[in-house]
């Protein structure tokens, strides 16, 4: 662990905070001042103005004041107030024990000193919790079926749609749009995201907006099959390495390059400090896998874990304003023998934790027994389900086999469970995946879950690409996220080496959006394709400023750019170094359009009258159809032809030449 | 351009010519002892042989010895001068304008006498060409279709059959197998490749050996849908950078990390010199773009193209010992005008610079009016067609459109020309397609062009991400590398920005080569598989260093380990970084074996016995399951639970705890 220094935030956090080249934090409003949605402007060097999903949050609005000491200014405060639902109260006794301390006498002097001086960096962090009033509850799904349209589901229907206007001048002809409107596989995207149309998917569960009434700095998201595909970023320090001011640098990185949710998968000391940090700072979502904690306060022994431990660290987790908690109730004692023959046995931390509980008291998953009682906390503070997959396979070998599905099902009831106590739901699934196995993972999640929410790690394709999994998986979840995944967790090149550093998590998070954003364009989200036309548009008119600033990494495009075509100049030069000046194929298309804006159909007409001319007379005298060799051609003897006559080329056969597509 | 000092080669190919860790070069012998096929073998720590398919050639041999100067050994020439059916004779007068050079006055002196100084290092590769004996065909599929197997065919047999003996351990159980048999699309893998299945293949035009008969130092490999997926990796050097040393260096580098085939797109001087150099050196098929050279020889100027010039460049490529060209013969001049309103117009280069030709003359496509009299070039040397998609899309926006499509029809009627020669073709494809369009180019591929290998750049499947485009294609190539493409060209990650270097070859390589293999599992190929499962029981197992071996880049994953657990002990400490060592959900899965080969079953039986005895209870008063609260669940008062009674929780609805899948 390092020394608990005072962290030079300044520095730490003045590269995340820098805005993207040529754009603009703008807000646009609700239908009252309160609801302000935060989006990118890109302004072109045309004077098109682009507008684009941003999770960056206040960090990348030069405007706003942070001191991540005290945590970002509140956002959903009022909505939660005037729902009148709440309460504050005292929360929980803070123990040493959150924190990993089991007691004095088992540690130095040291790590408590260090926990101390950690707990007094988050000191103005520290808040009063609320909970929903008795017989309350206070989750988006239950307004929502109650046909309350809350200030959370207007701001979703807002950020999904963007400022779309600018959209128009790339819709293209009529052809061009039938052929890239999108094959939604099932999905029902609307043209146009209303608050109604989202209150109904949550009503559904066919949607969830996390976000914690203690998680009032939350900018609220929807996932969904129905919305955008989102996507998923871990951080977490370890029992090896990391430190907590590592987390929260990683948390305002993950978002500055497209994470939608951040998971904290803290172990190990300092957990509950570190969440503080994070959770306080974060304008997105935050999960956790609270068996991890509650492990530790058993001092990592499974066998030991109890329902009263559990349960005290979910009440603690959501006092803190986690938004979605991963709960492994589906590891049933009934299917852990199913993972015996596994190559790769049972690979998901939770999974295995609660596997060694079971087989060592014999006795049924205790989440799984407890569930209900989940529910009622769930509810008391609006805390999403994330079911986890606690039996995902762990390699391509053991994919969709028997404990992976059983485990599925399972999932599927306990989400109507919790839709009995309108707690909003997610499905947590693999993981490892060929390519020929993804859609019936999609297929079963749909028919089993009730079109719950579906979110995927990856899922890999192949298990050779260790240093590249990030790509590997990219290519499994594009797959899934077009088939219906609403969230993506992402994967970074350390994935089964290491622990990511922050260009990891930029490298994961970066694969993970072009991931997400392919799917978003082969299922026809009104808003996902016109930033590629932009973009294309930006290329053939060699706006090169322009296609930095529209691509997902602008600075590490312009450098690229820049290793070949230093020269400021070549940023307006209309060729680039691949083709080089001669060759450049943009440059000649221009005289293709001067040609055919001149003459094209009617010098089509001219050439099929021709060729269907020339083909009748030969069709006439042979059967086939001849080209007169052009003048061009150079010299006689190399217009021999040995098939042909002198002179004469055959192409094809009988008629093939005929066919013309003008 | 650099000054032709001689080249440090030592150093230059010092670390390409390194074995991988724990593998060495073996040879698989054939029918006779003139046929060793190459292959890697990798030993891994439990004794375990696994053999890989290699493309490095003689490189990664340590016993091999390699000057470049002179160029590879031989493989091919004893099988060629034995079917007796070419002759050598004095190739074609060498030019200067062979390496850009019009005429002295146009060329000060400096650029001549650097052309003559690379020229003379390119000395000792200079061969006396061969070409088929007047009225002879030497094209692999000439001889398949007269029933000939070739030395070649039982090469590329033995080579995608590889040393498999070792997979027999990793088949598992027959569901699994069933599981992972994958969905072949269409496509006909058999169990075990025979020479005869080659011939077959290559017979029906589904396959192609790319090997022209003045290229005798290639290593045979084969192009179809029914083999491994194969990808190209293209170098070259560029009017406005690069040289000539790096081009070989370049060659080397890409086949250690697997490029199968490569295609050189010099342009500007020495365009013939190079060639020599990377030919000679190279042991997998070398493909190029004659039209770039022919450009050249005219100063640039598209429409100053010729017959002539072009047909002397395809002459003088085939006796240097192209294995095949990409000739943009579906530029029909009827569809120049369907690109007119597209988002980016014309991007292939060889399909702009046709373009240009055709409207400036107002005459068909010369290369597709003399296409019969290329087919005869063609066969005389066995260079096969690679018919060039000059139309393809250069955006998602264009993807599949009208002139896209009436090019791909004819390319497929071209095919049919080129067979009726017997010539070897394969076809290439976008480029840029959305997932949802993806599976349409194979369909019309597969159509129109009757199983002619497909050979796709990608596609990129969104246009969003420069800087990392090797992603966003990796996942449109592995989706049509499942669905039959049969061959991927590689996009490095300086695609639309500049010149890959060195390492940017190797990063499109590798996303390229997870692609490939993704595909070959989805589709089912025999051999693909078990690298993934020797894998995860290395992971499994612990076993750090097979890990790495194992890996499509070893040296990577390695160091990534090293910077979270450095010390070598950890090599073989039994949990990783991810997790620390209480966390270890592999060591805890032992656990689980154990568990379940004592009692698994038997357990199984008494649970399920327990739970249809206490549900048979239940029904009986309530038609509800409930399950007695555990002994360890905490003290009473958190046992209330405020839907069900006292010390008791209730799971799901009727019966929904019964589904066990045990």
């Amino acid at each position: 662990m390092n020394a608990p220094d005072k962290i030079p935030f300044a520095d730490q956090f003045a590269l995340s905070r820098e805005p993207f080249p040529a754009s603009r934090k703008i807000y646009v409003p609700g239908s009252n001042e309160s609801i302000r949605v935060p989006m990118r402007e890109i302004a072109l060097s045309n004077g098109e103005l682009i507008t684009v999903y941003d999770t960056s949050g206040p960090y990348s609005d030069p405007t706003a004041a942070i001191d991540v000491r005290t945590g970002l200014a509140d956002v959903r405060g009022a909505w939660i107030a005037a729902r009148g639902d709440t309460e504050s109260y005292n929360g929980r006794q803070r123990a040493a024990l959150d924190d990993g301390v089991k007691n004095e006498a088992q540690n130095n002097g040291t790590t408590i000193e260090r926990i101390e001086a950690l707990r007094a960096e988050a000191a103005g962090l520290q808040r009063t919790p609320r909970r929903a009033k008795s017989g309350m509850n206070v989750s988006q799904m239950h307004y929502a079926r109650k046909g309350i349209v809350t200030p959370e589901m207007e701001y979703v229907a807002l950020r999904e749609n963007g400022k779309r206007e600018w959209m128009r001048e790339y819709l293209g002809d009529p052809a061009r749009e039938a052929r890239l409107r999108g094959n939604p596989m099932g999905a029902r995207i609307p043209d146009v995201f209303t608050p109604e149309f989202v209150r109904d998917e949550v009503a559904r569960g066919r949607a969830i907006i996390p976000a914690n009434i203690n998680h009032p700095e939350v900018e609220p998201m929807a996932i969904g099959r129905n919305f955008g595909v989102k996507i998923n970023a871990n951080i977490g320090n370890s029992a090896v390495t990391s430190s907590i001011e590592e987390e929260v640098d990683k948390l305002v990185w993950a978002i500055r390059w497209g994470a939608d949710n951040v998971m904290d998968l803290s172990t190990g000391k300092n957990i509950h400090t570190t969440r503080d940090w994070i959770v306080r700072n974060s304008p997105v979502p935050i999960g956790t896998v609270p068996i991890y904690q509650a492990l530790e306060k058993v001092g990592g022994v499974a066998e030991d874990l109890t329902w009263a431990i559990y349960r005290d660290t979910l009440i603690e987790q959501a006092e803190q304003g986690v938004d979605y908690f991963t709960i492994h109730a589906g590891v049933r004692l009934a299917y852990i023998h199913l993972t015996a023959q596994r190559r790769t046995g049972i690979v998901s931390r939770g999974g295995s934790i609660l596997a060694k509980w079971c087989i060592t008291h014999h006795k049924e998953n205790f989440i799984y027994t407890h569930f209900e009682e989940i529910c009622e906390i769930m509810k008391a503070y609006d805390v999403s389900f994330s079911l986890g997959d606690g039996l995902r396979p762990g390699s391509g070998a053991d994919a969709n086999d028997e404990a992976q599905f059983a485990e599925l099902k399972t999932l599927g009831e306990l989400t109507q469970v919790a839709w009995k106590h309108d707690v909003q739901t997610m499905i947590e699934g693999p993981g490892h995946v060929p390519m020929h196995l993804i859609q019936a993972n999609m297929d079963e999640q749909l028919k089993h879950c009730h079109e719950a929410p579906f979110y995927t790690l990856g899922p890999l394709t192949i298990d050779i690409a260790p240093g590249y999994d990030h790509i590997a998986s990219a290519v499994g979840a594009a797959m899934i996220g077009w088939m219906g995944t609403s969230m993506l967790c992402y994967v970074t090149p350390k994935e089964h080496l290491g622990l990511p550093d922050r260009d990891d998590v930029k490298q994961g998070i970066i694969a993970y959006k072009i991931a997400a954003h392919a799917a978003d364009i082969a299922k026809g989200h009104p808003g996902a394709r016109a930033r590629d036309d932009a973009m294309s548009k930006a290329r053939f008119e060699f706006r090169w400023r322009d296609q930095f600033a529209l691509g997902l990494d602008p600075q590490t495009a312009e450098d690229y750019h820049d290793e070949t075509l230093p020269k400021d100049s070549s940023k307006e030069a209309h060729f680039c170094s691949m083709c080089g000046p001669k060759f450049c194929s943009m440059k000649i298309t221009q005289d293709v359009r001067d040609y055919a804006a001149a003459k094209g159909v009617s010098e089509q007409q001219a050439l099929n009258d021709g060729m269907a001319q020339k083909s009748a007379e030969f069709k006439a005298v042979g059967g086939e159809f001849y080209v007169p060799v052009s003048s061009f051609a150079g010299p006689p003897q190399e217009r021999q032809h040995p098939l042909g006559g002198p002179g004469e080329a055959r192409v094809g056969g009988p008629d093939s030449s005929l066919t013309t597509k003008g």
